[in-house]
């Protein structure tokens, strides 16, 4: 069972899904459920001997079409309304041990194009109202399954985090004729010291404003608001700088560093596709936590200077 | 170095504070900072030996009065400014190895009293705008030092999520000419399903819209919006609630359960203060991480229902 529930304080929903207490925690290497079915083997969720990119839906989804029956029946203040919607999961590749640093960039270049595709197909449904691609990477960060893989959102509604920040985005446009990621990537290319990588049509910077200590984003020179919006040339760009990140990102410690990827688009103009990395650690061996400022109030403290983390994150 | 800057796309402030990487991590149990310095021994925080309930200066403060300078300039979108404030930490006991558990009521009695004046101390500081009590307990929330305590952050501005909250909380008074609190409550107190204990003049209760699992809201019975507004029978109830709350956490899975506690309030007619309770476990061997979906863009799934934890809870 599952359904959205009301938050009154926070204004946004809240999803329950309890059938995902039971879902698929570390399975052996040799039952991975993301791997191609083997002959003779257990069935997997991709029944062929081998694979480029797949995408299906999520077999423990936090939102589903058409919904199951919500678990309660509400109120006037304690709204519910069923959690509709599409929990779809990507794989990078059939090989159970890659990472996105050893993939080839051909590869990642058919990635971003599933992306591409399964976000013009999901955010075209009925009752979708906002579509999220992001990536768990490690255990430190939840994961439960190893095989490299990504996941896409399409939620029923706006969550709040993305109303404030779309309304930020169109304040900015009305006041100055420009989209807030243009005018900020031009004073970050200007400034050059949070700069981790430039090249063609894409630039990897550590935000002036970042909310972890190596987090960067990966920013479109133009004003593409979505992946849709993007030509050959722009895809082909994230596919190199996915590559070059997630090199440099294993490179710093000498271990596959996790992160939450975070993929922010919306098909309007006033906006610009940002591709957000934020890794869980702040030094080798010390994880960042979200705790009472972070989780309680939303006050970020960050443990670094982002001037200091771009340069470390460059030298590599 | 330290200070504030602008995250333009979540029109929120993020402290940058590059000394805390140096804070003291995990120390051995005899070199615990926190407790009373020893006869002979290292100079710890706490110069006597012994205490009831000690408050100071955070040694490696977020915020701070008078502040750092900036470790950057900034610019017209990359604004900057001074991260003055204040972060004070609340030792609950001088016993190293107690927990709000096994504290007799009537130290937790004198711990919310000093929560209470440090509360009306901070709020009245010029350029104060905040003041959040909290705890973070346990290591699986990031904790670096054991001894029972939590902490206090007296910030420059109000936090986005806050403004949220308040805004909320306002509107509702005006459309309902009640608190948002008060009629929340009728409605869990009409179900009953969500209470985990009921007493006096506070209600414990595991909200309709639960993010976490174990999530639990401590609310008082009448609009009081935050500690300087409550008279003695309510801080005791606060009191009572804490040490009846912290024996059933640390009963559920025996053993302490680690969470984040944050103390909402505001002196605002339209608030009621809240004393809500996170720990970051869904079942005694698994955690509930803040990753993709939570962390990326806000919206929070949670793996159970309200009603069914609340049920575990009350039957400890």
């Amino acid at each position: 069972m599952s359904e959205l529930r009301w938050h009154p304080f926070h204004q946004d929903w809240v999803i329950t899904a309890t059938h995902r207490q039971d879902r698929t925690f570390f399975p052996p290497d040799d039952y991975c459920p993301l791997c191609p079915t083997k002959a003779g083997g257990f069935p997997t969720e991709a029944p062929r001997e081998s694979y480029d990119v797949a995408a299906f839906e999520n077999k423990f989804p936090s939102l589903k079409t058409p919904p199951t029956d919500p678990a309660v029946e509400g109120g006037a203040l304690l709204l519910v309304r069923p959690s509709v919607g599409v929990c779809e999961v990507v794989c990078y590749t059939s090989d159970h041990d890659a990472t996105i640093a050893d993939l080839p960039v051909r590869q990642i270049k058919k990635l971003v194009r599933v992306w591409r595709d399964r976000y013009i197909d999901l955010k075209s449904r009925p009752g979708v109202e906002y579509v999220f691609i992001f990536e768990n990477k490690g255990r430190e960060i939840g994961v439960t399954l190893t095989h490299p893989h990504g996941q896409i959102y399409a939620y029923p509604y706006v969550p709040q985090m993305i109303q404030t920040r779309h309304q930020a985005e169109l304040t900015h446009l009305g006041m100055h004729g420009r989209t807030l990621a243009a005018d900020w990537l031009r004073d970050e290319t200007e400034d050059g010291r949070r700069i981790v990588f430039d090249y063609k049509n894409w630039t990897a910077v550590v935000p002036f404003f970042a909310r972890y200590p190596f987090e960067v984003h990966l920013v479109p020179k133009a004003d593409t608001p979505d992946l849709e919006s993007m030509n050959d040339e722009m895809l082909d760009g994230l596919a190199e700088g996915l590559k070059e990140l997630a090199t440099r990102y294993d490179k710093l410690f000498g271990f596959p560093l996790p992160y939450v990827m975070s993929i922010f688009q919306y098909s309007a103009v006033h906006t610009r596709l940002i591709v957000e990395f934020t890794p869980p650690y702040r030094t080798k061996d010390k994880l960042k936590y979200l705790a009472g400022s972070e989780a309680g109030c939303g006050a970020f403290i960050n443990d670094t200077l982002p001037e200091e983390t771009a340069a470390q994150l460059r030298a590599l």
